[in-house]
């Protein structure tokens, strides 16, 4: 493939799980530098990345920046992200081809639970890409915990609460440690769970880690209408952190 | 209990996983100021983990610093560790009692494999600590193997690579992304296991993600002698990343 332009590079920039103190010195130094941005958006354009950033982009004021909001309907059903994603896309590659770099904000890290994925997978055979690894809500829920999450040869499983309740019973019972994520309106059908599992007194729950209103409390204490999005439940069923 | 003086605080400084730019922000800033910084190291005194954030530290070249290096024996017996472990604690503790912070470097999260731990469960009662979450390796190596990790609703298990046959493949089985750690003497074995289970085609090997001399490649690819302690496997059973 003969280009006579240099391609911008697309980076797909994790900027951490909330406190804005997280996003790291690589991705400090890309968000002063790229003239576009693209981040994912409510419908009503409302974006928590561009808001966890903005700090890091006052410190390049005068930069002309292009700014591409991502408009991510938050329903199940998958069409609807699909066609975002495909607009994304499409709206993203003039400015590579024109050599401009574009910064993608993904919180957390790009590639653990991030939709930068689905723009990877949109743009990987034709655009230059950089991963920019960042902090995950993952460790932030347990440093707000106060949790060490896992030690020395105990096993980890990250586990979506949308599963079923066999598919998570069978996880939970395999590890040492478990974060049950996406909890949103499953936070009652996991408590059940658990409780089944006689592990209640095990549980913690966390909301908004490392974001202002953070708490992280113990999970019978919580009230079934509590979950939000930025929220977890982190779980030691046994292993130890004392060497 | 009474103070007289006000006692330093005690910082689980995650550095990320070798790349002195995915430090955070945050622990730039701290690491510009505390006037005691602790880290592991080999018992001839190397330290990865002084080596990665020497960038940053030499932004602060005036600040009189103070540095305890742990020596940790790199044995699979526990005694040893908990040792070193003891006497960092006693040799922290009182520049703390004296007010100074102590800002103790973490390779990827304190509390994800992090041997921070050992340190918050001997200090946890007495210190004021702060954890400060950072990138972890496990990312890292995704990033540096162009392989998103989990999305949507798959389930991810971290696994570590001493424990027994059977423990790992009903953990390989449960998931569908799989990372394999702490490999070292133990890759044979797990490549054995992989291909029993007729993943090899699946299976990434990462070394030294983001540090010089990273590689990733196929798992086929790598010779039984190449483990470092730098490196995992990654696997994808299903799971997919496109919506």
């Amino acid at each position: 493939m003969t280009k006579t332009v240099p391609t911008g590079i697309l980076y797909g920039l994790g900027i951490g799980p909330g406190d804005p103190g997280l996003v790291t010195v690589k991705a400090h130094s890309i968000l002063t530098r790229v003239p576009v941005i693209a981040y994912p958006a409510t419908l009503e354009g409302e974006s928590m990345a561009r808001k966890i950033v903005a700090p890091h982009l006052d410190d390049a004021a005068n930069l002309e920046r292009i700014e591409i909001a991502i408009p991510i309907p938050m329903v199940e059903e998958r069409d609807p992200g699909r066609e975002a994603y495909d607009a994304a896309a499409q709206e993203i590659a003039p400015h590579l081809n024109a050599g401009r770099d574009v910064a993608v904000l993904c919180l957390g890290d790009p590639f653990l639970y991030g939709s930068f994925m689905y723009l990877f997978t949109r743009l990987a055979d034709t655009a230059q890409i950089e991963i920019v690894p960042g902090v995950s809500s993952l460790t932030a829920a347990a440093a707000a915990a106060r949790l060490p999450l896992v030690g020395r040869n105990d096993s980890l499983a990250v586990i979506p609460a949308p599963l079923d309740d066999g598919e998570i019973i069978a996880r939970i019972n395999a590890h040492d440690s478990v974060a049950i994520i996406k909890l949103g309106r499953h936070l009652p059908r996991i408590r059940k769970l658990i409780e089944s599992l006689g592990l209640e007194g095990e549980a913690r729950y966390i909301e908004r880690a490392t974001m202002e209103g953070e708490r992280a409390i113990a999970l019978s204490a919580v009230g079934d209408d509590a979950a939000t999005y930025f929220s977890m439940i982190l779980l030691h069923r046994r292993g130890e952190a004392t060497p």
